[in-house]
């Protein structure tokens, strides 16, 4: 496998194709924030305003002001982002509501935690860009609502009868792992530690499950499996995502165990999800082989790929582990050749079992300035390394 | 069109095939009330109890002994259900939760207005059967509920911030419209004359866009059209099936021009949603044009398919219209060709949009005893009105 060449096509792809787009698409010069409904040629076609991404394209242009080129541009779009959010994406307790309209009144409410999170990664990154003491007292007085709310994020929102299931999830211990590092650089040693350690437990001993393989998306507060539609569900995408910032952790504390385990669940992970009769990983499916409640089950999403890349790719560079390599370049060829528009810029989000674009949008309400960028910045960082 | 082996095609399906398939398969002795989550062949591969379709299902087999044939299995089928709804699907004051264990322990609150309704509709039809004021006094108390609730219908489980964007739904007035005559014996004339000409007004004036000819889900308070993800959605099955109950009470009101528009409205909307390239009726379509929010906008349901056939039969018989008869014969042939199993009983639910079977499950958290039963019981009698 030629490193260099591919390094260049991800860097080409961020840095030329996808970037572009959004500085072009994206910005709402009048009102602030981000226009995320974007269609296949970026013309806008919805002008509501989600928490997640305006979060994570405040994170991702600080990020790349951070780490590719301190580019002016890219630091006045990150604040453009911020403004915003710091002037209508809150309740004024840094408690994060999911959506807002055009010109900043709430529409849904602070009902979802991973709000919060992506504001806390966006404050953080920001904070690393300009030093600005602001940004950072945001990030961290929102990291500790999250960890206050961590055993009930819905609040008066869930709809659930506390005790009859009592199920927990695997998102956000799974959030915490890449989040802890994140915000390293705000929070003392010892909670860093401590919050990396108990998400490592989490993800790597109660929600991985030794005889499948897999990872669940909700077990019992004991960790145990629930035979119940929440707790036989399985997430291939968000499995494999999360063992990529379990490969950063396991670097950075040199636990060379810990980075095995990893590849080992992205590989059986990919066994599992992936679909032998059109190619392509699932979106969702049951562990016990039953119909899944998701109704979009069998459904091809660029995140589940761009995420999955990053996995391979960063457990090639841990380990040298062949599988990674071969695997790398079999799910390289399906998101390039799926995902990638060949007339516009930006990829495309959401295919059928077939492969076949289903809607033809390039950011929507879950699909914004993220993981397509964040996703071909870390595959080529990583083949930089190799080459 | 032989509307004579029609009708006995639609007869025994319904009682030599369907209902033999619940009988069969859905009843929990041990703990009563009625198993849903039925595989391919009748296996049970959940135990979770959702209250939609617990009282559907009393509702249906209510139905089956007023209108067919007193049958005491069916009789008792019914009693099975509702002993169990009676004991455990509510909270004390009629509110109805959304889903219970196995055991009938909650799961889910109280949040869904539509739980009261298909509650209400099964009590109402139950006393009919028997008699028993018991079952009166439960239908007309939790209809109560329901008109008390209905400016607010998810109470504290509401996400929505009220002011920024207030929109109301379709389907509560359009559930009216059926629900005030199912339980018309149990209410004082005046309540359900002024119920059913709110339920109108609402579905045909203010639902209803006559420019596009199209029913919208969402609208504001005024009735004026949102361009929003919510106020752009179409769902055709809805609109369609809310035209049979449109039917019924224009029939009950010799008002031969609500008639006609209901049936013009079928007509449009088949012609709007119908897929042109794989057949069959979308799932949900945004009115502009845009990439819908639900990514299983293009999936084929079985409860689409089946209330356009009898809204159709009943257009035919209602207004002797040539186009209502050669759609139905269209969406005959999509429906038995694609939802009915050559191979076991009840039908399939789920299909992709080519028609291939997505889910191959018989029940689940949304598909019980109720549309396809209902709707060969519906269709079936309009024919032997026709033949």
């Amino acid at each position: 496998m030629d490193f260099e060449s591919l390094a260049k096509q991800y860097q080409k792809e961020l840095l030329d194709k996808v970037i572009p787009f959004w500085e072009k698409n994206s910005k709402d010069e009048p009102f602030g924030g981000y226009f995320t409904c974007l269609d296949r040629q970026g013309k806008v076609f919805d002008t509501d305003k989600f928490v997640w991404l305006q979060a994570r394209q405040v994170w991702m242009f600080s990020s790349l002001y951070n780490r590719v080129e301190q580019k002016p541009e890219w630091l006045e779009m990150a604040e453009h982002g911020a403004r915003f959010l710091m002037e209508h994406g809150h309740d004024g307790q840094l408690n994060w509501y999911f959506s807002l309209n055009r010109v900043g009144k709430p529409l849904v409410q602070p009902y979802n935690i991973f709000s919060d999170c992506f504001a806390t990664m966006a404050f953080g990154q920001l904070y690393q860009a300009t030093g600005n003491d602001k940004y950072a007292a945001i990030a961290k007085q929102t990291f500790m609502n999250i960890l206050a709310r961590e055993n009930n994020p819905k609040g008066q929102y869930d709809k659930l009868v506390p005790d009859t299931r009592p199920l927990k999830g695997f998102s956000l211990p799974m959030i915490l792992c890449n989040l802890s590092l994140e915000i390293e650089h705000l929070l003392d040693s010892d909670l860093v530690s401590q919050t990396i350690d108990e998400a490592i437990y989490e993800v790597m001993e109660v929600f991985y499950q030794p005889e499948s393989g897999l990872i669940l998306e909700n077990v019992t507060p004991e960790g145990h499996f629930s035979d119940s539609f929440e707790g036989r569900l399985l997430n291939p995408g968000h499995a494999i995502e999360a063992m990529w910032f379990i490969m950063d952790l396991a670097e950075r504390k040199k636990d060379e165990k810990l980075m095995q385990k990893a590849v080992k669940i992205v590989l059986d992970t990919l066994n599992y999800g992936w679909d032998q009769k059109f190619g392509g990983i699932f979106y969702f499916l049951d562990v016990k082989g039953h119909p899944t409640q998701q109704l979009e089950w069998d459904q091809k999403l660029w995140w589940v790929h761009i995420e999955t890349l990053i996995s391979l790719i960063k457990g090639y560079q841990h380990t040298g582990s062949k599988e990674c390599l071969q695997w790398f370049e079999k799910v390289h060829d399906y998101t390039w050749s799926h995902f990638a528009d060949p007339e516009n810029d930006e990829w495309f989000g959401y295919l059928n079992r077939r492969g076949e674009v289903l809607l033809p949008l390039k950011g929507g309400k879950w699909k914004g300035c993220f993981h397509v960028p964040r996703g071909l910045y870390q595959v080529w960082q990583t083949l930089e390394k190799l080459k």
